[in-house]
């Protein structure tokens, strides 16, 4: 099935504008009907989210979240772990760097689980989702003016968290996806051991 | 338990741009460490998203669903009827205003399902989550230079596809939280009956 009744093509391009961490373009795109109109988004490097999975002394599996102040939405959010990518960077190694720097988890097993679109009407962002397990603590290293608590719960807390309107943020929501099709199917995921 | 070593208060605030779609502002804020940052985000009117539930002959349950194409990530993305809150609008209201122009259909029930903040590092966007049912199919009234397709899917494929990446879009797969919940404990959504 052709999608060409649907796609839009470049016309003409405008930076909006480049801050220091926003950068915006405006494209005249032509539409399938001929008709010219413009689109206005946000370029993003793109990111990662990871759902590190902890195995407790009682083996009972909790998940690691973050409660973090979000200042566009102006409220504290439990979220995964998550961060954009560097330039260049490889998203498992950004994973595991976001994990590391955030919580001061490493993992000696990793699996890709899928990619998310975050904001498909004004963002470039594609968020590559990963699971975690087999963590070690050790030294949290947040950026300089990064301020975040980090706990754990259960995926069925998690789960129940999501449904009842306590996490709110989208990348965690849409990671339910994944993490309820693991807890259908463990087998499901694709472990790798961690390189390094 | 407190939240002020999390918190960010506004300093100063300066307009990035405001364009026909994107407005953008950057803010000094003061950090829990009393140290400066600045954030730039988009300030967002808010949506809504609707998982509409149409009963077929054979009694089956099928969920209606979008392709567009989304200029931003370049693909058409398999998605969830939804659409921005017009100035003052309710978001109930524009749920209905929306299936109905997007997709033909009116419903005769409405369920608040939750609500997600879809990208709460750059954006104020919060979406409202709605589930419809008791769906007539009327006629479709695409807004100048809108151009989709509508298709069904069972529940079960639909969550199939958000697992296997045939859709990739973060508000849809947000959405499968309430889904999967419905499919489990039907009696979970507080329908009421459509005003009007």
């Amino acid at each position: 099935m052709s999608d060409e009744h649907l796609k839009e093509h470049l016309y003409e391009r405008k930076e909006l504008f480049k801050g220091s961490f926003l950068h915006a373009l405006r494209d005249t795109v032509r539409l399938p009907d001929g008709q010219l109109a413009t689109r206005e988004y946000v370029v993003h490097p793109g990111a990662v989210v990871v759902v590190p999975l902890l195995k407790g002394e009682d083996d009972q599996i909790r998940v690691v979240l973050e409660r973090q102040y979000r200042y566009p939405v102006g409220q504290v959010m439990v979220e995964l772990p998550a961060g954009k990518l560097e330039a260049g960077e490889d998203p498992l190694l950004c994973g595991q760097r976001e994990l590391l720097e955030e919580t001061g988890y490493t993992a000696n097993e990793w699996a890709k689980a899928g990619e998310m679109h975050l904001a498909i009407a004004y963002s470039t962002e594609v968020i590559h989702v990963y699971f975690a397990r087999g963590l070690t603590l050790g030294q949290q290293q947040l950026d300089a003016g990064e301020f975040l608590d980090v706990f754990t719960a259960t995926p069925q807390e998690l789960v129940q968290w999501c449904r009842n309107g306590t996490v709110t943020d989208a990348k965690t929501l849409s990671c339910m996806v994944w993490l309820q099709q693991w807890l259908e199917r463990p087998e499901s995921m694709d472990w790798q051991a961690s390189k390094g």
